[in-house]
């Protein structure tokens, strides 16, 4: 999942979570300082710069991308677990790094979060309180350079109701496991053989 | 949707029109005799064999079949009606019907529903007490055959408990509605144009 800061992207996925079994999210690793209240392995992995190098080196991420003088990206070996266990994974994803998982995965399924209008974004994030001024202007001019790449997903969700978004973004990952094409061989054999 | 006797289609039906707005059901034409308590435009719209055969002629049907000495088909009119009103239809066809509306309309979506099992089938079959022996067995054969054609079709919903099966169907049809390819060249203008 993509989609621009203030979108409602955490809501949406921490909702899908409850909702649909199965569902594994990968956490983010990250070089930028862990904050009082954040835990390793609970917001972010938190690593110092030598050793996110060495991820970077020995390719044990799946993408990174350094934002503002820090390190960000996603850790191979939990995802491919999560598969191998049958599991499907979850990702958070800036525009490039999804780009770099659709190369490595390219049956991976892209969800585009989008705001009804970039007006009401700019309300939600002026309602955040969080960001300056200078930033909350950076995070539109993000926002409205991302939306451009809209075609290259799968799926467009737009976040106008909160419970609509959560129901289609919940809906698209569910009909998504209904696909005939993710029928194995080996499911249509024993499928038929059964029959 | 297509899928076998007894395997719950009208039932995910009926519960997938009470839960999506905007969506058309499409009642099929038959020459086959009223029965009491049915009534035209309800659950058939019933013609005499001169009346069909015209139809068939002015090629007034999307598909039609012949079973048992009766026809059986789908009226083209009523589905270009709710196209055109930018309403999604909803057709409950036979394997035939169903490659033949694909045939006319490639974007269709194709949704099977199956039956956990052959044996849960026939349990289903017999719980009903309409069909005699051979009528069962005849379905019985008729869903070994079908099934042998899921891989052509998009979805496989299967039917073990009847919430999950009409929860996985009505998010079929969300998500194919949040489908990035479904947005028009005008969406993505006005999209972006307001961003």
């Amino acid at each position: 999942m993509t989609g621009a800061s203030g979108v409602g992207k955490d809501t949406i996925r921490r909702a899908a979570l409850l909702d649909l079994p199965n569902l594994f999210y990968s956490i983010s690793a990250t070089t930028r300082p862990q904050r009082s209240g954040e835990a390793h392995g609970k917001q972010y992995y938190f690593y110092d710069r030598t050793t996110f190098e060495k991820m970077i080196a020995d390719d044990d991420l799946l993408e990174y991308a350094e934002y503002v003088g820090d390190y960000y990206g996603t850790p191979a070996s939990p995802v491919k677990t999560a598969l191998d266990n049958g599991q499907d994974v979850l990702l958070e994803l800036e525009l490039v790094g999804a780009r770099q998982v659709k190369h490595t995965y390219p049956s991976a399924v892209m969800i585009f979060i989008a705001p009804p209008t970039l007006s009401e974004l700019e309300r939600r994030l002026r309602g955040r309180e969080t960001d300056s001024e200078e930033k909350i202007q950076k995070r539109l001019a993000r926002a409205r350079e991302e939306i451009k790449a809209v075609t290259e997903f799968d799926y467009v969700v737009v976040n106008d109701t909160l419970t609509d978004a959560v129901a289609d973004f919940s809906c698209v990952i569910r009909a998504e496991r209904a696909r005939a094409k993710h029928l194995t061989l080996q499911d249509i054999t024993s499928f038929l053989q059964e029959f």
